[in-house]
């Protein structure tokens, strides 16, 4: 393709992309297609011959978009709400063009670089320590499963000759994300050996529990070696008591991995910067700047103080030829410390985020979000046919409609299927409830009222009244 | 960023691009700076307050850009050369808009779909069997860390459970890549325990010394569970005897896995599809279309007959609510078969450059490499003081000036300092060697013809007559 076809293509995209964002609350959040339709509409072999861009872009439009879940959709509720920003898309598109892959500080120092600067600024806007390594993975799972791995390698280095390890045994709270369990099965950690510790009543991690079960652990003869913490849960964006759980990892010298792949965002908040502290203490931590943070996806931090581990637990016996590089004074060779050797160039969109958002801008849109989640959780209080099913802590409202199990997953049904809005669902104290997630950048109080609307209008008449009408379609 | 800020800012990203694309061989391969230049050029702490996309553009182009390595450089010949291919860009582009994380089926059904028939096209023109179940990761790192994890799931199922491994052994070329023994490091497998088979003086795993290798693990109570065969390995692309080395693999019961993450493309080739021949045979193979394949970093291809293993190595024994969600006739979620939870829109790159470029088209951009490589070596071995020091296979030219270890890597330095070209090294029978791989779809013969002017007249002369000078810098 030539520099003067991509101009012409890449104009007509830009102009699409522009029209998306400016025309999505018109889309269906969710699409209404049957598995298998897309595979269907297309060839079931490759061309032979090349295609015209116009033709592809026409095939995107046609067959594509209406087959996607729009994530970027101010009314994307479900999981954790997140956000392309228009300054991130940007960024990704320069970071397409130059396609670096910066494994090693000479294979581009500039995209090495950045990396330790946006990360620098990051760490000092959630209040984190100066000597807290960060480096990006691409998801919070391949984050946490590095912080997995060097808490094996410390408590047994013999092990990276050897192969052979103790009965090794992780702790995470029973709402912990299930990426923590499946780093440690990669570790090697079998299932029997991964314990989930019980909550109170609020869904955060119970420390006398985890203290009782670590002593357990040690009489029966197995080595404790990592515990988990985390900040944010991803049911109710609960806080396990951070300072409390370090203390115990502390005493028993085990890795403190402190999972805020969400709400480590908050922490730029002065009057949540608290759900940080005892995290200077921790081994690792991971936020995720694609969650919460306006940045397309994929884009997790890992800071930790060990960047020694990290490294050691990689390290073969020698170097092989195409990857010998000194690791100069200030220059570091960032794939020493990860499984992917690879590296494309996630820092510049981060970076284009944090500058065109500042930190008051970034304040602002999330203060926002929270203020949108307290006025959702007084409307749903307010609704003698609702309840508010944990606290609202930041910006995620978990709430049930007062009927079975089944009246609320209807209701969930109901609204998805209608197109107008995507919430998911989850199961607290025994019973599903809905979960409405805010976090996207455009989304505003209107979509919350909107959405609150649509829910309150779809749910059953908790008396014999007529049933609700379905919700029109979009 | 309002719409129609992204729209004024998009355009001008993209005609930045289309001019960068256009130009890029005005600008220095290697970019002339120090540890720590960008660091010290950039703030120390992030801004308080939001600044304008013009401020910020400014800086990326005056202060990024000059400390890039320019992988997307048509003479950019370190490593393997990648591209990022127009198609691949635009590709890219509408992924970052859609910020689709299709973990599951119904968070982007045409997502998941697309992968699906993308990978399909890509298997049928690589001549792979229509059994081999595909999926996409970022790097062929993390491809072969699945394998490996898949491989010690099935030598070892019980251990998901207890985590009591026996003494696994896992097999590889001395030439295998190094994520192959950082994989295996991760599943737990001690440095003691990964055996690198020696090879012929062409570089090729020898089967007779893997068997030899397996029979005394075996004979020693240890146990064998995976060969990892490599289809064109790093330093000199040479090609393992897969269907040999996946005879013993079968007859012993290990895990295969065949690492094709580069000369993989090259079976688009009738003439070198032999080259997968004995691969319909393996458990999983990896193959990068972020290498040879002009699509933007990063997308590495794993595919696999063992996709119930890939599945049940990562399985919990519920899965969490948020991830409850039946796997339809003709629906995957993909989430399952990936450590990485959160998945990007990672093939609509692939499905934009597959359909652009066509069948036909990637082989005549593949074979015009190939030729650009033949006509380089037959230059090099024209020249008395220069020796071609591997078989060129493909699009790699391994060679060497006839002198000291230190006069070729004086040479390298000279080339790669200028900013006119970026070559790599490597050690050949315990000799240093310069690598010239051929790989950006905008190279042209004339790019490699000049190069090698460059580096002859670069080349300490042989005999007694002055020293070369010093390659102007660009």
């Amino acid at each position: 393709m030539s520099p003067e076809e991509f101009r012409a293509a890449g104009h007509e995209v830009v102009d699409w992309i522009a029209d998306y964002l400016r025309d999505i609350r018109d889309l269906p959040v969710l699409p209404d297609v049957q598995p298998g339709a897309l595979v269907d509409a297309l060839p079931a072999a490759g061309p032979e011959k090349g295609e015209s861009m116009d033709a592809i872009l026409a095939d995107f439009r046609n067959l594509i978009v209406p087959g996607i879940t729009h994530w970027n959709h101010p009314r994307f509720f479900a999981y954790f709400s997140i956000s392309a920003s228009g300054p991130g898309i940007l960024g990704e598109m320069l970071a397409a063009a130059l396609n670096v892959n910066h494994m090693l500080w000479k294979t581009s120092p500039a995209a090495t670089e950045l990396e330790q600067v946006t990360l620098g600024w990051l760490r000092q806007w959630l209040g984190l320590p100066d000597d807290f390594f960060g480096i990006i993975h691409d998801t919070a799972s391949t984050g946490s499963l590095h912080a997995i791995l060097a808490a094996r390698d410390l408590a047994a280095p013999d092990a990276h000759r050897t192969g052979k390890h103790p009965e090794l045994v992780l702790y995470a709270s029973e709402h912990a994300h299930s990426s923590i369990d499946r780093g440690a099965l990669a570790a090697g950690i079998g299932l029997d050996n991964i314990r989930h510790v019980p909550s109170d009543d609020e869904f955060r991690m119970r420390p006398d529990a985890l203290a009782a079960m670590i002593e357990a652990d040690l009489a029966a003869g197995r080595k404790p070696f990592c515990v988990v913490a985390t900040a944010g849960t991803t049911s109710t964006t609960s806080i396990d008591p951070v300072a409390e759980i370090g203390e115990i990892a502390r005493r028993h010298k085990l890795w403190f991995h402190v999972d805020a792949a969400y709400a480590g965002s908050a922490a730029l908040l002065e009057e949540h910067r608290h759900i940080l502290d005892g995290a200077a203490q921790a081994d690792s931590l991971v936020v995720n700047p694609h969650k919460w943070l306006f940045t397309p996806v994929d884009l997790s931090v890992l800071f930790t103080r060990r960047k020694d581990v990290m490294r050691r637990m990689l390290s073969l016996e020698e170097a092989p030829p195409y990857l010998q590089a000194p690791e100069q004074d200030r220059a570091v060779n960032l794939s020493e410390y990860s499984l992917a050797l690879g590296r494309r160039f996630r820092s510049l969109k981060l970076w284009f985020v944090l500058r065109y958002f500042g930190r008051e801008g970034i304040i602002r849109i999330l203060r926002g979000h929270m203020e949108m989640a307290q006025h959702l959780a007084q409307s749903i209080s307010a609704d003698p046919r609702f309840e508010v099913a944990a606290p609202v802590l930041f910006s995620l409202v978990c709430f049930r409609y007062l009927g079975s199990d089944q009246d609320n997953r209807d209701l969930l049904e109901r609204i998805n299927s209608s197109g107008r809005a995507f919430l998911s669902g989850t199961t607290l104290h025994g019973k599903f409830v809905l979960r409405l997630a805010i976090g996207n950048v455009a989304t505003t109080g209107d979509d919350v009222r909107q959405t609150w609307e649509w829910i309150r209008s779809s749910a059953i008449p908790a008396t014999g009244s007529p049933a609700a009408e379905p919700l029109r379609p979009l």
